[in-house]
């Protein structure tokens, strides 16, 4: 309720007793109807102190089924998030398909804060506005709805309310010694916010600047936004995503420039017991070393396998952790993913293992799932798979920003030798469970893995995470060049 | 391999090399066969510096299908992790149905530690191998196969192995200064560990000791224990589930001495409208003070609420939530479980929401489901059950030696005034959600769950984890009795 006897409430009691009904009720069929649409939706409750964000929490969770709401302030980090790169604490919580999270508080937060206290330049509060963008984009092309409230009070109203809000004895407590020198730095923070909202205003995930001095007008402002934007974007649903899964036939290829890459690995490399031994012992004890020294300088590291059926890729894995301390290092093997992790854009299942300082993760099979297996077998039709290839980077980048060692191979072995290793598989008791008939059905799409491959490897080979093409028909050389290439990747960046 | 020439190597080269390719291909059919039996395995590799951990590790991951196999060491704990009881990080990192997790280190680790460097007394370190096993009881009764091995060495083949890893400048790095230390000690730690095995060999949870000179026969050892266990474990399976399974008969109740107890909450209480603003009020205002004191203290706080269905939880919740900085708590909306909860043990789910330190975890339902819902409809069978009241007591003293305080109310209505309400909700358009079938439904049971009620409550209240039956006819006054309650509470704890 405005607390300023001057100012008309925008919203009298006795409208909004009249008008509130009907709005629950609408808002409750529709957030029923969310529930199994494949949409997840991110409600954002920003705006300056005092202007009721909590109470919109509230407001909202009295009037939805609180079953099918998140809510999630962010705060002080823990050393757990202060280890990952900075989006890390929000990928945790994003909400599943289905669900709303309500966040008081958001990835603006900080960057807000930092621009109003004149702790970062113009240029790098707007890198950091593009980041954002950048990282709505991509959930709100995942099916996210992406819903941003600024809570707008006038430097006067502000002042008012927190006087208020501190002469009353039961709400006293919470006014804080920081929103009065946030009420000094107004012009700061709301030029700041004007700022990131002209940014980051994008039909993707739009900006609500509401009213914030009339505590019912807000509250049915914000109610009924949200079941317009709701009821939008169900309406689109499924009409939408037929048209997009009926696409799910074999795309088309992208024209590249480039050679094929794959066709420049020499595969005839060799390498004799005697060498290899030796080598192999001098690249692990160079690797333990290196391993130990990245976890004193608290330098994580990550460490992806792709390669074809067959290509040896779980050895070569053990002769990289074999050189690990069981402690430093964690390997995840990727398979089908849980429901959990279905209900999330696909990067969601990766970030829960991003290593913390002075670790190692080592994925065997990775994101790249989409842009291989997902694209050749249709299971990501075309624009998604095409879309990933940004997703990728930026999410690479983002890893490298916050100092982590991006190391990706891929195991190449030519199409004979895979045929030649497939029959031995059958041959051999214990090797008869890595060969089944999903492997002779992806052996016969080689031609189309091949360029999904090329296409990878052009697309998501940057400076910072390039891709290293392992020559794999000669397994004891392909195992010394992984060996040597971590060695080389951990020993620049150390 | 045996690194010291005057024993005699207790598996000859040739005879491993024979009897190994048999013994992998029984492990990975044995490992396909846990996939779908609903088992999961947990394997603890523990033993003394240079037994050679690392390489059993390596070896089990080599022979076995990695997808499937989850590993796992535990060192240095995070801040989130010292924020939590202890077992909290392990409980985080339980394997799934059908996977295997091997730990390198483990619950034993610090227990052994502390005794053999004589910073614990021998009846603390008792008391905490016998948390540990009540701890590996109830993952074994929930269907987890627990295999312990410890790697043994003599002291005398301690020091030669450490000395051949040492002066070997491939495996130099292996050594560290902590081994020498812990040699020093050899005799605490094999006292220690000696009196852990004695102390928490069960058949539910054995222990192997292994002898780790000859690393082709610690190896294959491990292995062929690991092997029979799980055959036997697998075979015993489905017979042993129908036979539990079967007994879905509604369970007799538990004879309890004590009158039952929802009979004498006071129903007749009311509170006229102007005392309840005034003492709300009152008692929001206080509460909030307690929040951020908690918060300052680092003391940790997790509420329950239970309650008959129109009980008024949720409204009962928003009264406690209105008075916390959104930053300060998180309110956890217990429904039915994901597959990644449904594939543990049922309080996985719930460790997973303890509340950081300064922190609060508001549960809408709970733990509790074990021993009201899931008894009266038969989800788990009586011995389930009936095992839970001693699960949860454990669960919860648990948190309380971590410091963290537990507030748990049953909301009491009578059953005539959920009709009313029931028959409200019906009639109120953005209440219709509210009420279902299976409202109508329980309600038929109201008995059963009575009997439930008074079990749980009898069963479960402790001195440092005490039910508060409300008296939930007047919203009002049961408001003001759980917002008091909840400031007895933390008053007390403060």
């Amino acid at each position: 309720m405005s607390k300023n006897p001057k100012t008309r409430p925008l919203m009298p009691k006795k409208e909004y007793a009249k008008q509130l009904p009907k709005l629950r009720s609408e808002l409750l069929q529709t957030q029923f109807a969310l529930r199994n649409s494949g949409v997840s939706v991110v409600l954002i409750v920003s705006g300056v102190d005092g202007a009721g964000k909590g109470e919109v929490v509230h407001r909202l969770s009295e009037w939805l089924d609180p079953r099918g709401i998140d809510t999630q302030a962010f705060w002080q980090l823990s050393d757990e998030e202060l280890e990952r790169p900075a989006f890390w604490r929000f990928w945790r919580v994003l909400p599943a398909r289905g669900r709303i999270a309500i966040f008081v508080g958001s990835w603006y937060t900080e960057p807000i804060v930092e621009r109003a206290f004149g702790r970062i330049s113009k240029a790098r509060f707007e890198t950091a506005l593009d980041r954002i963008a950048q990282f709505e984009r991509t959930l709100a092309q995942d099916g996210t709805l992406i819903l941003k409230f600024a809570l707008h009070l006038s430097k006067n109203d502000q002042k008012e309310r927190l006087r208020d809000l501190e002469q009353n004895p039961n709400t006293h407590w919470r006014v804080f010694p920081s929103d009065w020198t946030h009420h000094k730095l107004y012009d700061s923070f709301t030029s700041a916010a004007q700022c990131s909202i002209q940014r980051t205003n994008t039909a993707l995930a739009p900006w609500f600047t509401v009213e914030a001095n009339d505590s019912r007008f807000r509250d049915l402002t914000v109610g009924r936004i949200l079941l317009e934007s709701l009821r939008k974007r169900l309406a689109k649903t499924p009409a939408a995503k037929s048209a997009e899964t009926g696409t799910k036939a074999r795309p088309a290829p992208i024209k590249s420039d480039q050679e094929p890459l794959l066709d420049k690995v020499d595969l005839s490399k060799t390498l004799s017991r005697h060498k290899y031994r030796k080598q192999a012992a001098k690249y692990q004890g160079e690797l333990s070393r290196l391993v130990w020294q990245a976890n004193e300088k608290r330098v994580s590291t990550v460490i992806v396998f792709e390669g074809w059926d067959a290509a040896g890729k779980g050895s070569c894995i053990r002769r990289i952790t074999e050189a690990m301390d069981p402690r430093l290092y964690r390997l995840i093997p990727v398979a089908a993913p849980s429901d959990e992790e279905r209900a999330h854009h696909y990067l969601w299942r990766f970030w829960r293992f991003l290593p913390r300082s002075g670790r190692f993760t080592i994925f065997d099979r990775s994101w790249y799932g989409r842009v291989l297996v997902e694209r050749v077998e249709g299971f990501a039709n075309q624009s998604e798979w095409q879309r990933a290839y940004g997703e990728i980077r930026d999410f690479e980048e983002q890893l490298v920003e916050h100092g982590t060692v991006i190391v990706k191979f891929w195991i190449h072995i030519s199409k004979e030798e895979q045929l030649q290793r497939f029959k031995k598989r059958e041959e051999i008791p214990y090797k008869q469970h890595k060969i089944t008939d999903e492997d002779w059905r992806n052996r016969k799409q080689w031609t189309a893995y091949e360029s999904a491959v090329n296409d990878m490897v052009a697309q998501t080979s940057t400076r910072n995470a390039p891709w290293t093409l392992v020559a794999g028909n000669d397994k004891k050389s392909a195992r010394i060049q992984i060996l040597k290439t971590v060695c080389e990747h951990l020993g620049k960046a150390l």
